[in-house]
């Protein structure tokens, strides 16, 4: 099958929730021990696992973050706080024997800690990675191109990556994974993040462009100039979501593309952790609108563009501690939230069950006290 | 020893973090291969952590709940949604046995998801409760005397309970947590919690009194005149925190009081879940002020005095998930961000030590990308 043809057999696979199992969580969720409503958000977290997985009683078991690295043409001017010569640094810290384990990272302690896996997938760092067995390699050139100035990348190199991205989620899926973390690292990829961001959601490029690993407010003028720039190069067309998405985009954003319309077609959970991994999520969304039904949103984070991805993908945030580190860190904290309000579904007693009076008829205050 | 000395002997234990050991923690953070803040409270979450347990690379294992339950005369106001009859019923439920394991409970369900150990502590249940192995019976009195009427518990009451939930703590700790989550149930029991904030905040009660399990608008109204009629009789000073506790407060609230002095006694961490566990937690550091080194807020609860409770305590919640139903489950739902917060610290390399460019200096944009 060519690249084409497995883009679109993938998207067609990615079908709505299932209503039905829905509606019965809901329903379940109504007569668990509790007061109605008490659990809030996990509540319809709940609801929308019991969507995912065609069950009122879910039961996610495996977690898996793939970290996706890839450099940027645009690094070139100078968009972001550190050299580029970190990408490639970095990958090597993921794959680092420590005396914890593999990966001395932030990704690697919080995913060890919490009991997730982690796949770490070349998608193209600008640099000759030494040979590593946990090394997943699929690059399909050293960096993008300079979005400011062409295209970042090709529309065959992008299927190639959306295919990549797609082969390691069936790995992790295959492995024992339930629900699916795709993460990123790249210097500068904030870049094509808010340039994604700003033409699929409409957007002045300044409302959706922040300071990523940390620039200062002259940098972060530039940074906004250079996709003012991009946006106003002859492009893609909105009703092409791919060229969009090669045009301004980058190589580990079509990976994670790729991991989430993987995931979705063999019905799994897909935390979407912060703004690089929400641009791979809008263009998702443009080519296949039933993937946001599979997508659940880890925490607010720093970057200012965020929260105007997560309100076009309808998305609620579970937490909002500041991160702005990317790798996936969010959405693996995120993860025992959703492992934890399927175990309400599953698990729970409703007051029947249980024998606690309750129930679908609200109680009545009591006149009088049992005690006296 | 009697148990006026046991309190003092507790409040004694509990001294100040370890103030070294959280600079040392500060600074091997800033070292962190990681743009410097990228974790976000994160960051500051394991700093604290470090000052607990006396080192920079702090490494906590068994997370456990406790959930104290106790009944309120106060309930014979017709201040709940839910009959008294609930609280042994849900008792019931924590200790039940299910196809899933112990407990058909929310704490229950989300407790086995996450790997945390739970409970059950009777603190003073208005019923008969049915022998179980699994059930710790520590009942002063089945149920408070009305609060509005007169003093909720005794001086001797209290101090009963709160060596009751030293003992759980002792119990809990010794078998392995090191993280320790109080948790309560007990119909009725936001209407002591709110007294006590009113009271210890300074606020008016109406700015410190919720809807609970749902009440509607004049049963919130009632609710808020039975805490003012509480706090208008000749209680006791704010000068005699225990005094304030015993008048206004419930026996699972001077329970989990002693399973958090204990426990900071003990050096390990606690996690204060929400509104009911805050207003143990402001007696607390009214009588041990170094019991605040040791509390981590949970998430922010719908209760509307909550923000009061965590602003006085200078503790920043970690999620707002809108929960809103105790039994500890917001506790257990935070300790994962608990343990991978510690895990940045103890197994994350340096910028040195994996041979990532970075570190102490910032680095500087590029002038020149390093790719072609």
């Amino acid at each position: 099958m060519n690249l084409s043809d497995h883009l679109a057999d993938l998207l067609s696979s990615v079908t709505p929730a299932d209503q039905l199992a829905m509606q019965a969580a809901r329903e379940r969720q109504a007569q668990l021990t509790k007061p109605p409503g008490a659990l809030g958000q996990l509540e319809e977290i709940s609801v929308r696992l019991a969507g995912v997985f065609r069950t009122p009683k879910p039961h996610p078991r495996g977690v898996a973050v793939v970290v996706a690295a890839g450099d940027h043409g645009v690094a070139a001017e100078g968009v972001s706080a550190f050299p580029q010569t970190v990408t490639p640094a970095m990958v090597g810290n993921f794959l680092l024997s420590t005396p914890a384990g593999a990966g001395g990272a932030a990704v690697n302690a919080i995913a060890r800690s919490l009991g997730a896996q982690v796949y770490v997938l070349d998608a193209g760092v600008a640099a000759e990675l030494p040979d590593h067995p946990q090394l997943i390699r699929a690059a399909a050139r050293r960096g993008t191109r300079n979005l400011r100035l062409e295209s970042a990348m090709t529309r065959e190199e992008t299927l190639s990556l959306i295919a990549a991205g797609a082969s390691v989620a069936r790995q992790a899926i295959g492995a024992g994974a339930d629900v699916l973390i795709p993460g990123e690292m790249g210097i500068a990829n904030t870049t094509p993040a808010s340039a994604l961001s700003a033409k699929l959601l409409g957007l002045n490029p300044a409302a959706v462009t922040g300071r990523g690993t940390g620039v200062d407010d002259s940098t972060l003028a530039h940074k906004v100039e250079v996709i003012r720039d991009a946006l106003a190069r002859r492009g893609s067309q909105l009703s092409d979501p791919l060229g969009v998405l090669a045009d301004l985009g980058g190589y580990e954003i079509a990976a994670m593309l790729g991991m989430m319309l993987q995931a979705a077609a063999l019905k799994r959970a897909i935390i979407v952790d912060g703004f690089v991994e929400g641009s791979a999520a809008l263009i998702g969304v443009a080519l296949a609108p039933a993937l946001r039904d599979y997508l659940f949103a880890a925490g607010l984070c720093a970057e200012i563009g965020h929260r105007a991805q997560l309100d076009h993908l309808k998305l609620t945030p579970m937490f909002d501690l500041g991160l702005r580190l990317g790798e996936g860190t969010g959405g693996v904290l995120a993860a025992p939230f959703l492992l934890a309000a399927a175990a309400t579904l599953r698990e729970m007693l409703t007051f029947e069950e249980a024998g606690v009076p309750g129930g679908s008829e609200p109680a009545l205050a009591p006149e009088h006290s049992l005690q006296g």
